[in-house]
């Protein structure tokens, strides 16, 4: 299984490509949170997720033939996948669901790559892509369920452990790419906390059932944490370290994006608020002295539609 | 005159009640500038400005009668010095001028100020912010020029100091409040660079003429850098220790506004981005090898106008 020396490795393969993203450390009652929180900016990461981690690792780990790259995506892999290969001097494809928002679309052509809206849910741009795939040959870079993609998205948790100690991450989960990266990192030692919204359960029903199953999509949150399956490879890591699952609802995910923009002027998406969420709603309520963390995962938002 | 020590001891004192805003170093070629370039966030400060440290050191370091305290500002030192008082148990009344934004005059009054509007700039407010503070014996809090004030502001360069290396730091001037305190904090090792946009050279006009001058007000950033005339103890520091002074656009403060939100998701209101904006637009050009940063200084702005 994937385990923090390989996660260490993408990180030095990854290092010139990506940025360093800041924390803040902020005192007991801040945010209206009772306890200290440590907050990791990783939404300033190029492309503006997290997701810039894993696509460089897939990238600069593989062959890319001369067809490029394709890759599906709510939005934030896909701008990430772009966002690479354009660094990387590779053509990119596209595919996103018809709800990804027009932000997102719009800076999937700024980095470059050729867009295709297919489907409803991000399972069908997935098959599209999957079928365009084995038409030109070109190299497929998997959103989440992939050790190649996911271990690059652990670096950012090393990296977070650098900058401030904590007891506990809370991360948000989609497709369970970051929070299998940020396990295989420092899962061994540090509580590792899923966070999904009551509509986007895909770990929290696979760690009921014993393996990963469908669940249906719906919500604040659902073009970014909609991955109606949680990964076979990130599954495996998450049953293994993940210490705790939490829901959170819509509504306490808007709050904790409120929050953020007006008493700290950061700017989240909804999946990059939601592990915030769980501790500003009580969903998840931390011990007496237990030093939380979580990463802002993401702020590809439209400001004109923002809160 | 004001210096580094005097600058330290007032971190001291205010540590408690600001934050350490975090900064992020940025390789060659990032935001569309040929250098390396280090930018601290302090728009992430408690009130969403620099502004706090200078509040919070004023009220911290004088008696504060129980007729609270009073402050006249074009929105950010307003909301600094009434954040400071509600955290410090004082009563406040704020005077801004009319044009202070609508988002601005909302925080005030959630901080729990008894807000005044007068006056269509900023020197009429001031002056009836004298004539009330007259009345009731309230403390006046200068919004910059006062060295119990800027002392507090400079606090934000020695953390910069410790955070990046660099060789010059470029810092927006309004008053004079942050530049003064900056070059107080670290002007005889590091390179400071005046920015100001073409309505608002209060510092330019007053280097130029050997002396604080009256400016005519206009453009995008007056609300936060609409000061008309630099302070003096300010100027005093600024003349001895400012090594160049330039101006920007406000075209070039708007795109570097777009520039921060685009790519690398920070807000930052115009005054926020105008000593970026001297980087991008080539009004300041560093020599090679130099290693520059700047302040992102406040994010008081309105999302449903930004940009």
């Amino acid at each position: 299984m994937i385990g923090p020396k390989d996660v260490e490795a993408a990180w030095r393969l990854i290092k010139p490509y990506i940025r360093r993203t800041p924390s803040i450390e902020l005192v007991a009652g801040s945010l209206g949170f009772a306890g200290p929180l440590a907050l990791k900016l990783e939404s300033l990461q190029v492309s503006g997720s997290f997701k810039g981690r894993g696509a460089f690792h897939k990238l600069l780990s593989s062959t890319v033939p001369a067809a490029g790259i394709i890759a599906a995506s709510g939005g934030n892999h896909g701008a990430a996948a772009a966002y690479a290969a354009r660094t990387l001097g590779h053509r990119a494809e596209i595919f996103v669901p018809t709800i990804a928002s027009p932000a997102k679309v719009a800076r999937l052509k700024a980095y470059g790559a050729v867009v295709h809206q297919v489907g409803a849910v991000y399972a069908e741009a997935r098959a599209a892509s999957e079928t365009r795939a084995a038409e030109t040959g070109a190299l497929m870079v998997a959103a989440y369920d992939d050790p190649g993609v996911f271990v690059g998205a652990g670096s950012v948790a090393l990296e977070f452990a650098e900058q401030a100690a904590f007891d506990t991450l809370l991360v948000a989960v989609g497709g369970g790419g970051l929070i299998a990266g940020c396990a295989a990192a420092i899962g061994q030692g540090t509580k590792i906390v899923a966070v999904e919204t009551e509509g986007t359960p895909t770990l929290h029903a696979a760690l009921k059932a014993g393996q990963p199953v469908e669940v249906a999509i719906s919500g604040v949150a659902a073009d970014a944490l909609g991955a109606s399956r949680i990964g076979t490879p990130n599954f495996a890591v998450a049953q293994k370290l993940v210490r705790q699952s939490v829901l959170v609802t819509d509504d306490a995910v808007r709050a904790a994006q409120r929050t953020l923009w007006e008493e700290l002027r950061v700017i989240a998406e909804p999946a990059g608020a939601t592990g915030l969420a769980a501790l500003l709603s009580g969903a998840y309520v931390p011990a007496p002295g237990e030093r939380v963390a979580t990463l802002v995962c993401g702020a590809n938002t439209d400001l004109k539609t923002f809160g």
